[in-house]
């Protein structure tokens, strides 16, 4: 369920073919005519309904009269990694990430920052329960999304494809400023309370800690966000696929 | 009303006096000595409840068996001030920021990156507001907090005191890497929809944007926490004030 105009009309754009049903209400359905045109134009079903019925879908108050039902697109770990070492790029693993805001907020960096894919953990929140797409604000259809893998098998997967393995962890012995993000490297995000297990730790090349002056620490989502930033910064904010 | 062990910790280590009243269930009074202990020296009321009693004063469900009662400590803006433009220091305004969690989160980035106060205009959600003070774990009450004065006058009290006013937001000119953070500086966040109001943004020496390769735009809270970052590192993590 994609719920909201913006989410909905990264939807249609990026994964048209994914779409089964649009509900709108009728002020919604008027004054987002291109959203209407586009649903059309994906072969979704168009469906005109009440506010009430919307609400009663979702667990949104305020679901802004638009919502989309659509099929998960789910990406084979191989094909995500395709091409990315060659190209430069660099992936984030989430692994035992519980929080759908936090989840959610990693995807939108990972977005904005130019990451070549995102693969999510079997043992991290699904990536389809609402409240991790309603905070991906339409990240999720932007790059390509594994889910259900086993983490250690995504750390395998990486380092076979050619990636650097950099823990993110505010115990790390390098900080972030001296970390080497030229080269293709996966960044890899634990749980926000405890961490990441020993063996997924044991098998990262490096464990990067965001230097803080005071206060406790970051949470997940801050610390997620300024590591994949420095990942964009090293590498003159290109597209790197 | 602060909740949970570790913002309890932090509030009486750094504003003993400030507190009125600390309310723990028995298990949490069996579990957290050193808090009985530190109420017990700030010269607070101490009262054990039932977890019932706690869940009806808060509007969490697991308030850990812990929360106190506190006074705010308002810093007036000259005291707020004082001494950060001569150190070398930066510090942050949050203008219209409306969020609860936004506002905690900038807070928390504050603190951690070493800025040395945060100024809330009267035009932000309050600061004391619980779910403020449960996002920032603690952040509160490390640094100075400055809150209920109108925008125009904070930014008027920052160039008097020397700071450049560099306004965080999407669609500025200037992008973060090339912006100049080796001189005192203010920065200025607006809104989490619509940014900064005219009156205020024309008064900043400059606008910045955290540089993205893809998705639509950051949220206030990640743009807020990489530019917060980048100060930090321009000054090469020190503690300014």
């Amino acid at each position: 369920v994609v719920e909201g105009p913006q989410g909905v009309r990264e939807l249609l754009r990026h994964a048209p073919d994914s779409v089964r049903d649009v509900y709108l209400t009728a002020p919604a359905a008027e004054r987002y005519v291109e959203l209407v045109e586009a649903a059309e134009g994906s072969g979704a079903a168009l469906r005109e309904c009440t506010e009430e019925v919307l609400t009663a879908m979702t667990d949104t108050p305020h679901p802004q009269g638009v919502l989309a039902v659509a099929t998960p697109v789910d990406v084979p770990l191989t094909e995500a990694l395709d091409g990315v070492v060659a190209s430069g790029g660099f992936v984030v693993v989430l692994a035992h990430v519980r929080d759908p805001g936090n989840a959610g907020t990693v995807i939108r960096g990972a977005d904005a920052f130019g990451a070549s894919a995102v693969l999510v953990s079997d043992a991290s929140v699904d990536v389809y329960n609402p409240k991790v797409v309603r905070s991906t604000v339409g990240s999720l259809f932007h790059l390509p999304v594994v889910r259900g893998v086993p983490g250690d098998d995504l750390l395998q997967g990486c380092r076979a494809a050619g990636f650097r393995l950099l823990a993110a962890d505010g115990r790390g012995g390098t900080m972030l400023p001296e970390a080497d993000l030229a080269a293709p490297h996966a960044w890899v995000m634990g749980n926000e309370a405890w961490g990441l297990p020993d063996e997924l730790l044991d098998q990262c090349d490096d464990v990067v800690a965001v230097p803080i002056v005071r206060a406790e620490s970051l949470n997940l989502a801050m610390a997620a966000t300024v590591c994949l930033h420095a990942s964009a910064q090293s590498q003159d904010y290109r597209v790197t696929r």
